[in-house]
């Protein structure tokens, strides 16, 4: 065994520095945990004359990649630098080099995972990236060490805090989505350009990094069905309301004898359901295990101190697996190949809105449409709208098929009684 | 290294054999995990002739412990046989053979943790008990691994899942305590003798071992304040509900300067607490860490599968420990001496109902009373009691000192217009 393992850090941003400071601060409780010293040697800077202060031993500085991914006494290399396909490059060629990786990088375990697994399974090199998905939920360490004796079959996450922020104010305040948007990027809640996380597309990226995890399979962002939060309506947030629900952007990755199926889209939950209490900025992810039953993990999403934690806490794992002769092992890398659930296997209950002509007899037409396609209500509210000739219509359905329903829609938005269908979502978390 | 770690089971009843079952079922993905075989070598058992039908490699059965804790070749004993004093005995005399232990024992661990721990510290030998505690909730491993480098600060959690399903049945039914008291014993939710759960027992000892983890300090049994649920009023329920409260048994273990406090009451939380809305039979924790923020994990309490997976993860954890030479370190045993913190220095927010004499001038004098001791009042309702001579109150303060709120309740119960104080909780989770 080793006294010392040394790593190599590509990037020293705010993460970066926070790694550094966390060694440093934990260096006895480190060694005790691994039975030997952990040490940055280098650190990937662009800057080579800034000053950093930097405490512990002194680190040296390169602007440089090579420098640090050939470097033969590095063992572990931690990228925190982001950026996708240069970073890929780099990454692949380290571990061309038998360097451990330590990556907090969701864009590119989401988009590249399966060519950066291939190569750290022919290496036979570790490769874990715990802090590119909820920071400061542990919950990818709880996936993979306290379950992983168990058969994850669905997980549902709030996993994206801008989102949550602006339906959480909607929500409470009545404020419209522009409005709280806005609100958001003042607040620095939400980017300049809120795109991937209005959009869903950073959720989706979480998703896929949960469900490599959680069912061993390299599923891919191509894999996740999205639907944003953009333009969503204060009607439908008080409407689930009067309802009994929330709605929440909710991602889920569901896996049975089928495959697995992928989503991140709006979606009713019950206001019973622990995920629905989950507001504001804060992120959660439920997990239903067959051993273990529901466990939910809640934390704030982001933020410096948070993700340090879970890179230093994933560095750790892999000097352990360096000490004890076990890197490279399956945990990380997934064992089953990608297999997904097709629509015609997929079944969920939904609600709609939408805005009919007052006459009478529209009840009938209607349900008439969905019962021809085996689609029945568990819920109809039926109420006046603005206008006098016309009425408003929300419907939760009981569980239907994906396919069923959507050519039951097709066949809906056919009726010249129907004026607009204005919004459908997933209902999830309750009885089917 | 070695190639085979041996494992000598105390006790083989239901999570006894679920150990074995794990063991053998994970067989491949343990090796990968710790680079040797974990093999169960011997069991303790009452009945060397009953049937035991076991997975795998033929285990030895004993009815004399000494055949185990003075084998040479077992390195750790799992203790799952239950008991306090005998059981300490037996594994005092283990640790002393250099025998590493986990042990699911909350009751002794509770009761007898310092012995324990000053033991194991001695012999260089590692305790672990993360089963002892809410067994479907990783929430050990997460506060000593994940949260290893980070300041906990304030731990709540509903930690005893018959009250929590008393109470959540009491508020969603509107039933009386004995009522369901008795349902929740048919359905084996709560025990013949509900004692240990009613009264709070079972959730102080949980604290007590959560308390020893997350701060790493020998905290005792009899350093939680404790009152059970036994007897609680669907009233308060009622007025927790209007005033925006759920009512749960929640124990709160803080820690700052001055020391830590532990108590194990109900309390009023807001309903936008993420633990008012753990329901049933369900537990939860919430952490709040100076870095990470606040986290929670919600998961089942118990079971066979929960607390199995938990022993097993104990085990494995203990295992890579022997591998990697770093046993008998401090991350299992308290760093800190026990300092507990005064009432002087305890501040709560509280909840009161009573019923006073309906006369002109009685809520002046009242908060006369409370206004002497610098308490103050975020929330009062008044309301007709039953008898047109009486009304009812009820009053949430702001953040009270615990003496100054003794003292005035004392001077309350002097006035001739007070005719009852009928109950005083703590409110958490709010603003103070």
């Amino acid at each position: 065994m080793k006294d010392t393992i040394q790593v190599g850090l590509l990037g020293l941003g705010t993460v970066g520095t926070g790694v550094i400071e966390i060694l440093h601060n934990n260096k006895e409780s480190i060694k005790h945990k691994t039975g030997c010293e952990v040490k940055v040697k280098k650190a990937l800077v662009h800057d080579l004359h800034k000053d950093r202060n930097l405490p512990g031993d002194s680190v040296e500085l390169t602007d440089k990649y090579e420098d640090i991914t050939d470097d033969p006494e590095i063992d572990v290399i931690v990228e925190v630098m982001g950026g996708v396909e240069h970073t890929l490059n780099v990454l692949l060629g380290a571990i061309e080099n038998k360097k451990h990786i330590v990556s907090a990088n969701k864009d590119l375990v989401a988009e590249h995972g399966e060519a950066l697994f291939d190569a750290a399974v022919r290496n036979q090199t570790d490769l874990y990236y715990e802090a590119s998905v909820a920071g400061g939920i542990p919950i990818i360490r709880s996936i993979v060490d306290g379950l992983s004796s168990d058969n994850i079959r669905k997980m549902m996450g709030i996993v994206n805090g801008t989102t949550n922020y602006i339906l959480t104010k909607m929500s409470q305040d009545g404020s419209d989505f522009d409005e709280v948007l806005k609100e958001a990027q003042e607040l620095g809640f939400a980017e300049a350009d809120p795109t991937a996380d209005v959009d869903g597309l950073d959720a989706a990226r979480k998703m896929t990094i949960l469900s490599i995890l959680g069912f061993s399979m390299p599923t891919r962002l191509e894999d996740v069905k999205l639907k944003g939060i953009r333009g969503m309506s204060t009607a439908d947030i008080d409407y689930a309301d009067k309802l009994g629900y929330a709605i929440k952007l909710i991602g889920i990755a569901e896996h049975d004898e089928e495959g697995i199926s992928l989503s991140v889209e709006p979606s009713l939950l019950p206001k019973s359901h622990p995920l629905s209490n989950v507001n504001d900025e804060y992120n959660a992810v439920y997990v239903y295990g067959d051993a273990v039953g529901e466990t939910m993990f809640y934390g704030p999403g982001a933020g410096k101190g948070p993700t340090a934690t879970a890179i230093v806490s994933d560095l750790i794992a892999v000097v352990k697996n360096i000490q004890l002769g076990t890197t490279g092992n399956n945990y990380v890398h997934p064992q089953h190949d990608r297999k997904l659930k097709s629509k015609a296997d997929t079944y969920t209950k939904k609600y709609i809105r939408l805005h009919v002509l007052d006459q009478p007899g529209i009840l009938m037409e209607l349900t008439r449409v969905f019962a021809e396609k085996d689609i029945s209500f568990d819920q109809i509210i039926q109420q006046p709208a603005d206008s006098h000739e016309e009425r408003e219509l929300m419907m939760v359905t009981h569980s239907v098929n994906e396919e069923a329903f959507e050519s039951a829609m097709e066949a809906l938005e056919q009726l010249p009684s129907v004026r607009s269908v204005d919004s459908v979502f997933r209902v999830e978390g309750g009885d089917n």
